[in-house]
């Protein structure tokens, strides 16, 4: 029996799963770490460790690793040179390591054309199309992940403080929020000094709560991040038939207010990154050996 | 002879100046940081330091301090109850302790109606109106000074991005931005994990000068940094008659940009900080006094 394996490394864990050459899933395993740029070693660990484990769950013998291809989605392989790097001291039969995003956009939307946008405390986006993939966004809260939670986040904080300024009108989201710092303005700043992109976007969906009871600054916030995902989403070229997945936390948030265009587009995905890598091993490996045959 | 001291204290420095009744200044010295907010102790020792070091570079007996009257604009004045506690252990013969912004004020427009606005790495705005003082602005670089050098240089930064995504157009000053960092995103957003306010309003300059040559870019981001400064002069409500000074790196970039109606108002600011504090002392002690005789 042919095997192929799919593997998903990330900045906290690495998953494996082993299935038989029709992609049906027969072994899982989880391990540590496997971000390739931050630690190329310790993700070559990590992920033996996950793919010799998803051998064993499959009550199949891990000395079968050197004649097993794997698909690998590895968070730091958009960068450098560390995907060659890492190609050269796997000991799969045949490695072929590809960015996270990339396994996401398989396991989304299949191996077609399509698109995804990760709406989450920061915001990225992929789109493939005859077969090519490009990525755009994701460069972090200071200054990208436009519409992300951590900006709207961010926004919110801005307009409370211009609201006490009164420079513009506030509301009462912008008053709630004030009073979540004692009405004192400089707690609200001292806040933000050390403040992390997962705790300015812990406020978004309060944004999102209060523009459906009609708050004019939540609408407004909103208004502009739609605009910004829109912003991005147009820069993919999406054809009519083309499925788009929304990922990430505020995924379900965001969906109800896309303009017509980009709703009659969405689709759930299909699976997740791990599935993802799986079906594109059963789709470069196994297929392409049953053609070759 | 009637002595009175102005103090003008900071982040990194105190400066006190000895002065007539008449506002003639007799004799002026420096001394370390005084920001009461930070290090009330340290900054009562600095302030006594350059006091004495004043009567001294005057020629006048320091003993004489006991009977001195001052004014002291201090940064950090403006929280908590630093101020009050300051003035209960300080030796002049009256102490009234100010912000650091309302001497600037008093030095910039004098003792009237007036308004000044400090556009430099930070932004914030402070009028007198029939002499009841107000201060906007000021809550820093994560989610206030808007208009400032830091917030125009992570504005041009963002739209860097943008454009390399292709979600904007670029321009001329984004291509020379992205060469900054060898035509390398991930290395532009390298800097801005670490770079302080300071790092990012480096650029501002450059965006001057790049609008000025017509950059759409430069631009639309100074397009948008003036209706912010003028939203904040909104809120000061100021007569058409009042004076508006502009203080701060910025000012002279800001001041041809500024809409008919406030360059109709602005005036050079009349002294310093310092000389605000001494022409406060004049005024609210040596007059005060005469008057009663």
């Amino acid at each position: 029996m042919k095997l192929v394996l799919g593997i998903d490394g990330g900045g906290t864990s690495c998953r494996a799963a082993l299935a038989t050459a029709d992609g049906t899933v027969i072994g899982r395993a989880k391990s540590g770490a496997a971000n390739i740029r931050t630690d190329l070693t310790g993700a070559r660990a990590n992920i033996l460790d996950a793919a010799r484990q998803a051998f064993v769950a499959a009550g199949q013998d891990s000395e079968l690793i050197p004649q097993t291809p794997a698909i690998l989605g590895l968070a730091g392989a958009n960068v450098g040179t560390y995907r060659k790097q890492l190609e050269a001291i796997l000991p799969f039969s045949v490695s072929r390591v590809e960015t996270d995003a990339e396994i996401a956009l398989e396991g989304a939307v299949g191996s077609g054309d399509g698109a995804m946008a990760i709406l989450g405390t920061g915001t990225a986006y992929m789109a493939r199309k005859a077969g090519k993939s490009r990525a755009i966004g994701g460069w972090g809260f200071q200054v990208g992940d436009q519409g992300s939670g951590a900006r709207i986040g961010r926004d919110l904080l801005e307009q409370t403080l211009l609201a006490y300024d009164g420079i513009r009108q506030g509301s009462p989201l912008t008053q709630a929020m004030l009073a979540i710092f004692r009405d004192n303005p400089e707690d609200l700043v001292e806040f933000t000094t050390n403040a992390k992109p997962g705790d300015f976007g812990g406020f978004a969906p309060k944004v999102f709560d209060h523009a459906e009871k009609g708050d004019a600054v939540a609408n407004w916030i909103l208004d502009k991040a739609v605009a910004d995902v829109e912003a991005a989403l147009g820069v993919l070229d999406l054809g009519d038939d083309d499925p788009l997945c929304l990922l990430g936390g505020l995924a379900p948030l965001y969906a109800p207010r896309l303009s017509a265009r980009y709703r009659a587009l969405l689709k759930p995905p299909l699976d997740d990154a791990l599935g993802g890598a799986v079906q594109m091993a059963v789709r470069v490996f196994a297929k392409a050996a049953e053609a070759a045959r």
